[in-house]
């Protein structure tokens, strides 16, 4: 049907189709909405013999293109994951519907009431690697939200995403609802992403998902605006006002708990004054962890650090290291943070309600934690359900991007033939 | 002191000093900032003689470049308007701080408290024409915000803006807050704007107010984000429900209490069942009140419309003009609306609730109005005190952008050595 090969002609129906897509969704009924994610559930359980077939043939692509082991069980798709697929899309359905809610409302001396209302932003273009999950999550937030969304995923995930898209697609058609509301593109070929970072005339985001070299991608071609995912740069600050035993549980858990989420600490500060004390036996109880720690030249003191280098300060390991570093203050701690952190979590472990309110006012994090694992950085632990990411910029939205941070507003003003003097 | 010829070299500086201090304002107490502005408010008064003969010099320089009579009075200061910036100013002293309010907060069964509150954004770069008050307003309003910024005003106004922007450095100093928290690029060279607008290592976002030229050269050149703020192509639609005297009110106050701000009515729709009555009353008054009427061919009847063309829908006049078209039904002026709209602000008349409900739920505008002037669409008639504008995009911020809409926010997430299972 669409040629394949003629990319720029590809994307530029497929970004009409959103857009006119969008235009119905704006208004859609809440019902509708839930009724398609819930059947889309149900078909994505009805297929999901279907899905790990398809599933397969990406599983055989990547061992031909030697994956990770990590990816690759990033890639794999089960009974137990497709059902998680399923309950992802049944709790996004369950979501009240954030289009239409009144934020605020107020009224005015000149008579006008003003109501301030959730609207969709219209277009989404996710573009996301090997998770098959993403598909439908990304498709669902994006519809509970009011927006039309364009998907696409990585190459290795290519016929799950697949499989998993024509679910939606099914849920959007049982709904009643324009079927282009949730689009994938239907090509392998790199060059579809230029296209989408910059078909201003369609797309009003991009929510990009994946790893360097998908944002440096895109931090150098987008015109679209973009939801900012950095890395995870995660620091834990250990005060001196710290207590003993949450500081190791808390460490312990936000370095081991997983190392591969965008939540896991990645760097240890380490008040001067509490070094030998708690400092020492939460490096000890790392190392006995199984985790390198790669520290300053006072914590290779203890037995079994290595050395850190300029290259780990800033450094996203996602894996079973941790830098580490004595400063002289909290003040020492919240500059070395404001240097290296990549803005997305950094926590203080401290007993004084200044020491935490000093690092809660200027560090400059979307995500800025006391006494609590930094492993709790994701929608999910927030409140919010599913999640598309974690924004690390600034504009818009920031923090773990779920159904509300997809949408826009404006204000509804109601007079009674109120004119202005 | 600073070499005005090297460009680049400047900007640099400046964006380099815009950051030092945003770092240092995004935690200055709420009463320094309060204490900066009433300073500002007080320098401006003592300077209202040196104001008004830098502003002299301007009016010279504007008048030998034949400005017009419309830009010549938007340029002009007396001693009233340099009262009503101090007016300004201090109303923005006297509002509350956004920095550190909690937007919201919620307990999560993890036994996590977590709170999101409000942030600065960091550094704003300001663009803006002849007005010599959006000097002290954006000042006011960016260090009322804890951003920083960097104000590039018109070449028109460059002596009055030098004299208020000395007004704020001084109130700045009294408070012992850091000098370059507002900032001005001393020159009138227009290469800087462009330099402003790819500043991204030190700009977080970029609001640009005046004319289609700007808004064009800013779509071209920015890479930093922006806060889209196009034309007011304002659109007033006469349901068939309207009530007749409301609506000869409204209309009539829409378009001539001022026809150059942007909240001016531009275009107005008629329900053909209402066109012989109610339709044929408005029209025949704007005339009387010396507006020009361009219409279609069935209002051409009445006699003093002019033939309107395909150019004058989607136009912005912001003079004696207004173009009128008569629409089959409700869905005819909201498609006419999705069309030609800049999504600035769009206005229904009618007294049935449920044609209101489908217009509010319908028109993607950042205000949409019922039985109300749309001259009403400005951030001090909302209650938001000073605007520096009106945001016509949908990301980040949307309609009036005051204080408020200046800020991100970031999740403030307290637990007591809490782990995630």
């Amino acid at each position: 049907m669409k040629d394949l090969t003629d990319i720029p002609a590809l994307m530029d129906e497929i970004g009409r189709r959103a857009k006119a897509a969008a235009a119905e969704l704006a208004f859609a009924p809440s019902e509708a909405k839930t009724r398609a994610l819930e059947a889309a559930a149900d078909a994505v359980w009805a297929a999901r013999a279907d899905i790990i077939a398809a599933n397969e043939k990406d599983m055989e692509y990547g061992r031909e293109k030697g994956l990770s082991d990590a990816m690759m069980d990033r890639l794999m798709l089960d009974e137990d994951r497709v059902q998680s697929i399923c309950d992802g899309l049944r709790a996004v359905a369950a979501q009240d519907d954030p289009v239409g809610a009144v934020l605020e409302e107020w009224d005015r001396p000149s008579g006008l009431h003003i109501q301030r209302v959730r609207t969709p932003l219209g277009v989404v273009g996710v573009i996301y690697e090997s998770r098959p999950n993403v598909t439908a999550d990304a498709g669902a937030l994006c519809l509970k939200s009011g927006n039309a969304v364009i998907l696409r995923g990585g190459s290795e995930s290519f016929h799950s995403a697949a499989a998993i898209h024509a679910c939606l697609v099914e849920g959007l058609r049982e709904a009643g609802l324009p079927e282009d509301a949730i689009q994938r593109v239907p090509t392998r070929d790199r060059s579809a992403v230029s296209e989408l970072l910059t078909m201003t005339a369609y797309v009003d985001v991009i929510v990009p998902r994946g790893g360097k070299g998908l944002v440096g991608l895109v931090q150098r071609e987008a015109r679209v605006p973009v939801f900012a995912h950095l890395e995870g740069i995660v620091h834990v600050y250990i005060d001196v006002a710290a207590d003993p035993q949450k500081t190791l549980d808390v460490v312990l858990n936000a370095k081991t708990r997983r190392t591969g989420i965008c939540g896991a600490a990645e760097c240890l500060l380490i008040h001067r004054d509490v070094v030998d004390t708690i400092g020492q036996g939460v490096v000890r109880a790392l190392l006995a962890a199984g985790i390198e720690v790669r520290g300053d030249e006072t914590l290779q003191a203890i037995e079994g650090v290595t050395a850190a280098t300029e290259a780990d300060w800033g450094c996203e390991y996602l894996d079973r290291v941790i830098a580490a570093r004595v400063v002289e203050d909290i003040d020492g701690a919240i500059a070395h943070i404001g240097r290296y952190s990549s803005n997305h979590t950094d926590c203080i472990l401290t007993e004084d309600d200044a020491a935490a309110e000093r690092f809660f006012e200027r560090v400059d994090s979307a995500i800025v934690m006391r006494n609590a694992s930094t492993q709790f950085a994701d929608g999910g632990e927030f409140g919010m359900g599913a999640e598309i990411g974690i924004a690390t910029g600034k504009m818009h939205a920031r923090g773990p991007v779920g159904a509300a941070q997809l949408t826009s507003f404006k204000y509804l003003v109601t007079g009674d033939g109120t004119t202005r003097p």
